[in-house]
């Protein structure tokens, strides 16, 4: 098998995760998790996102978060922003790397954001320009790549001439969403051996969720077409509030489990991660989709 | 990627998902589920296994089981045994296909039946020997392939000279069992190249667990080395109660979304399939670790 030697794992859960949990995530417990990730290792953590209160509560201390968390040196806090005032927010709130994406499908895009994929082009440009200004490092992606739980499978002309759109745009980093969790391996070495070539030197951070089951299986096959940037959530927390049946992001310490095991290194302590999970399980109050991070402790663990 | 056409799922959750369930589970919902999943396009099913209920109360029904049961002609029922004894009530009880196995890991094979390594080759010969002389067809494999709760990884060498012992016997099928669940796709690569050689034309069955989330992962990296026959559980019901943190098998509903979405064929209608997963989440009145059987009455199913 064609594998890297390391991977990087970047932490979504205080995103992804907490966006959905209906139960109010007190802010300390939010920047303990951000702090203790950042001490397992992980060097790259998506902390918030600057969105409206009132569509998203649970994220309303997004500023307190980014004011309160231990800033580790070498670990990059990064936010999400889906507008322009969300952009001014983050950089306000000293975020320097800041995550921007749109939905390839149209009926997702209205749902999610309120508007047309043509016009959420318009603005991402905007942002990306306001965010150049601000001089703030930059991750744009699409979302829904794989499919839309609304419209079925998206036809990749229309992902690839999105992508290209944005590769036209003054960019960092690139990110790629299966947002609905509708992929599948062979799906994703063909979608990537056609969007890989058009990337040049940019980096890709590939965005799964588990919804289907099928997240680590797209995450090796990614892997073995040279991917080596993957968003994880702790014990598999996460889901889109706008889509019917999203479940979780892959899970961190499964996705720890598996890259260890098969030799590709991540430097991060998945013990010390699953602490970070097993705080929030016993928080939630229910058992967290992930498998791992309840085995760490216990005879079955290897690694 | 090298995919087959069609797959061979065999559904295996009325053996080892009811054998751990603490709820007993009445016949009569064992023989309706056995028979939903005739109807749905299963062409093998592991009914039951015939050990002394004083080890495994939940299937002291075995015989009853399998007396009830619609012998819907093309389907395979098969039943496990664990000594002559079982050999001997699973021929009377009408069962033509059996299946038997022993395990790779000393410490797991004192624990789950109490005998060593080579005694429990001895009398593994002496079951085969037994159904032979019953005209029994044999699925005959091997447990712990890929590591052990108690020894952690096992010498391939030792899984291969098993393997070896038992290919010298009369069997028409053999398997390999991730009984705990520690494989990955590049252990199962590299089992698998030197194992499938010494097959020639004897079919092997993957049995995979879902331990540690990469039970999927696992299946495709088979897929590829030509491995078409699974067992599966209904919504990933299952473990082993002697190996600690042991989770369910791969959940037929994932397994079978996954298939299909790649394009392989396995004749199975998937949402009939999770009828019976949802008869069984209403049973034992708790949330199964599959999920596609949640969603294929909703808007994100699309297969």
């Amino acid at each position: 098998m064609n594998l890297p030697e390391t991977v990087t794992v970047i932490e979504v859960a205080t995103r992804d995760g907490f966006q959905v949990e209906s139960k109010p995530i007190p802010t300390h417990l939010k920047v303990e998790t951000i702090d203790a990730l950042a001490e397992a290792g992980v060097r790259q953590i998506q902390v918030t996102s600057f969105v409206h209160p009132k569509w998203v509560p649970q994220l309303a201390d997004a500023e307190e978060v980014c004011r309160s968390i231990s800033k580790k040196p070498g670990v990059t806090y990064s936010a999400l922003a889906l507008n322009k005032k969300g952009v001014e927010r983050a950089h306000a709130a000293g975020i320097n790397h800041l995550d921007l994406s749109i939905s390839v499908s149209d009926t997702h895009s209205r749902k999610n954001t309120n508007v047309s994929l043509p016009q959420a082009m318009k603005n991402l440009r905007e942002m990306v320009d306001l965010a150049g200004q601000e001089k703030m490092e930059l991750r744009v992606g699409l979302q829904c790549v794989f499919g839309c739980a609304y419209e079925g499978p998206i036809p990749t002309e229309r992902v690839l001439k999105m992508a290209e759109e944005i590769f036209s745009m003054e960019i960092d980093v690139f990110s790629l969403a299966d947002t609905t969790g509708m992929a599948n391996p062979l799906q994703v070495k063909q979608l990537l051996s056609k969007m890989l070539p058009l990337l040049g030197d940019t980096p890709v951070i590939l965005h799964l969720h588990d919804t289907r089951g099928a997240g680590l299986a797209n995450l090796v096959a990614a892997l073995e077409c040279g991917v080596t940037y993957f968003d994880t959530a702790l014990a598999g927390l996460g889901g889109c509030p706008f889509i019917p049946g999203a479940a979780g992001n892959i899970a961190t310490e499964d996705t720890l489990y598996l890259l260890h095991s098969m030799g590709v290194e991540t430097g991060i302590d998945i013990a010390k991660v699953a602490q970070c999970s097993l705080r929030l399980e016993e928080f939630l109050d229910r058992q967290l989709p992930g498998k791992m991070y309840r085995l760490v402790d216990g005879e079955a663990m290897f690694s």
